[in-house]
């Protein structure tokens, strides 16, 4: 028995007695007050600070693209990471101006990407087509976990407080549905217009996805149905997430491809989700099933649906704002602000 | 007849051809493009593009709270115009970040606030009980109208092009209530616990707003409700919106008090909503109500009910990324990215 132990404040309460002292109503800022908290726990400090963010933007190119899944050329993959290099992309403008660090991974690109600004991951030029064999080998599904953990070492090394996550991969909804399909989601919940295709290509892909599932069915575990359906962008975010355990920094998810990496890791580890913030619900079918699963409730509704990590930039400049307000406003007694009679809400 | 009118396409059509060659599937940005495409509506550009950026808090004190409408004294009015001269409410820390400088506005405070950092707008100090008489004369109105246009031109003639409104008034809950009521909103919607008030309370809040109103029965036309049961700060605030019709600024709405003063305008002139967005949903009940009166979608939905601007500089900040992402982003054809096979909307 340790009485010391038994009456001290936890740092959630420190956290909370900390934002109820603030120059506002309790409770007035909201959703930013949770996430202020959830920063507060996540690094085990009163208030939480946000110094360095980054955003990790992981690329693969997918074997499935060869059943034309998707309405874009396979090299727009290696196009758009040469435009994340280039600065011109969405990602690249909004982490400009959200102050994030952009980090582009070759996880598997079928495209020769030797460049100082990419940090070379790859694992092969793109995974098989999982309609007739494995997406990839055991040993390579294992390769990209590795990836994903050494890239999580290396955000915690750089004294990252905040890491968005955000995926690049012409076919990769059509590995995520399948992943999703596979792991108990309903086809007609996660299977989206991907590429804004007609109904008969929409037809067409949901049948290529669900004979690829039924192809490699019984899986038996989380990990079995990455190397079979999974891409190599996709599983090294899951090594990635799965990385980040009690190592103080939060992880923001984007949209679909990467929430689904996200749920695979959360099904090998439940506990994942308590440093986890989820950036956006984005507009592709699935999306809110996924955050739903997770019991995960998105910051931002914004109909996006681009990916690169956009939704989770957005999110996370939110929850930096968040920690800046807790960090950076005067308390009543500082200020000398009167406060209210009872407990209040609002002015 | 002018046919080179007739074939010349608008600033819409130019910006939506200019968004649709920018390196993202069509529509993938989803509500960021709407609100890149207003902001180019109202500048009357393509792309538009978001240089400086205010937030605007304008305070004032009610004579309502004679009644003990609010559990906060009335002197916090004028203590937190202290704290936003000082640097320390969330409204400081959010303008700050988010790059939007701070005017701090007496509309009507209930105190000498005489200071270099506060605009002197003072009308009078704090309106009248309404439950007993008017608010405010008819040329007090008059001036609250005219300091609000004075505030807009200033903001033109600095050249903001991103204009945020706040609002900070113990009790003005109850004079935008009382405002809404007048103006055909069913109590039931729009009195809220402003205060964080027991049900005792609220009770009387919403007697005395009813008794109130009723008292003033019937108004005629906006500006005779406005008088009646306004306050200075919201006075001001119609004043500054009404002002800024057709001169190439947007204007962001924060929650409550600052979206009764936008509807308050929006009843006086419709046009309004062309330049102006709805930074959030606020918590308060009623708001949304009022936002869907006037046929906006808020841009966040966080749960807040601070008021100051706080809603406001965060939707703005969102408003001002989507004119960044539409300003810089490659072009298919700068980034040599290739196009999909068909109009898509996701890679």
């Amino acid at each position: 028995m340790n009485s010391s132990n038994a009456t001290e404040p936890s740092i959630s309460e420190l956290m909370q007695q900390h934002m109820d002292n603030l120059t506002k109503p309790v409770g007035s800022l909201g959703n930013l007050e949770q996430y202020a908290l959830k920063l507060s726990e996540i690094q085990q400090r009163v208030p939480p600070s946000v110094g360095r963010k980054a955003v990790f933007v992981f690329a693969g190119d997918h074997g499935i693209t060869e059943e034309k899944v998707s309405l874009y050329p396979r090299e727009v993959t290696c196009q758009m990471v040469l435009n994340f290099i280039g600065g011109g992309a969405a990602i690249n403008v909004l982490a400009r101006h959200c102050g994030f660090d952009v980090s582009v991974v070759d996880a598997g690109v079928d495209a020769d990407l030797r460049h100082a600004k990419i940090i070379d991951k790859k694992v092969a030029r793109g995974t098989r087509n999982f309609l007739n064999e494995p997406a990839m080998s055991e040993e390579q599904l294992s390769t990209c976990l590795e990836n994903g953990r050494a890239l999580a070492e290396k955000a915690v090394r750089e004294k990252y407080d905040l890491v968005a996550l955000g995926d690049m991969g012409i076919g990769n909804t059509s590995s995520a549905a399948a992943l999703l399909i596979a792991s108990g989601f309903k086809p007609e919940d996660v299977v989206d217009r991907g590429t804004g295709i007609s109904t008969e290509a929409l037809d067409h892909k949901r049948q290529t996805i669900m004979q690829a599932v039924r192809r490699h069915t019984p899986f038996g575990s989380p990990r079995t149905i990455l190397q079979r359906l999974g891409g190599f962008e996709l599983c090294a975010i899951a090594g990635f997430i799965l990385a980040l355990r009690e190592r103080g920094v939060a992880c923001i998810i984007d949209g679909f491809p990467v929430s689904t990496a996200a749920y695979m890791a959360f099904s090998i580890d439940n506990s994942i989700t308590s440093f986890i913030f989820a950036g956006h619900r984005s507009k592709v079918r699935g999306h809110a099933r996924i955050l739903e699963a997770m019991g995960m409730e998105p910051i931002l509704d914004l109909g996006m649906r681009l990916g690169e990590g956009t939704g989770a930039v957005l999110g996370g400049q939110v929850v930096d704002l968040s920690a800046k307000l807790a960090g950076e406003m005067a308390s009543f007694d500082s200020a000398r602000v009167s406060r209210s009679e009872e407990i209040e809400e609002n002015y």
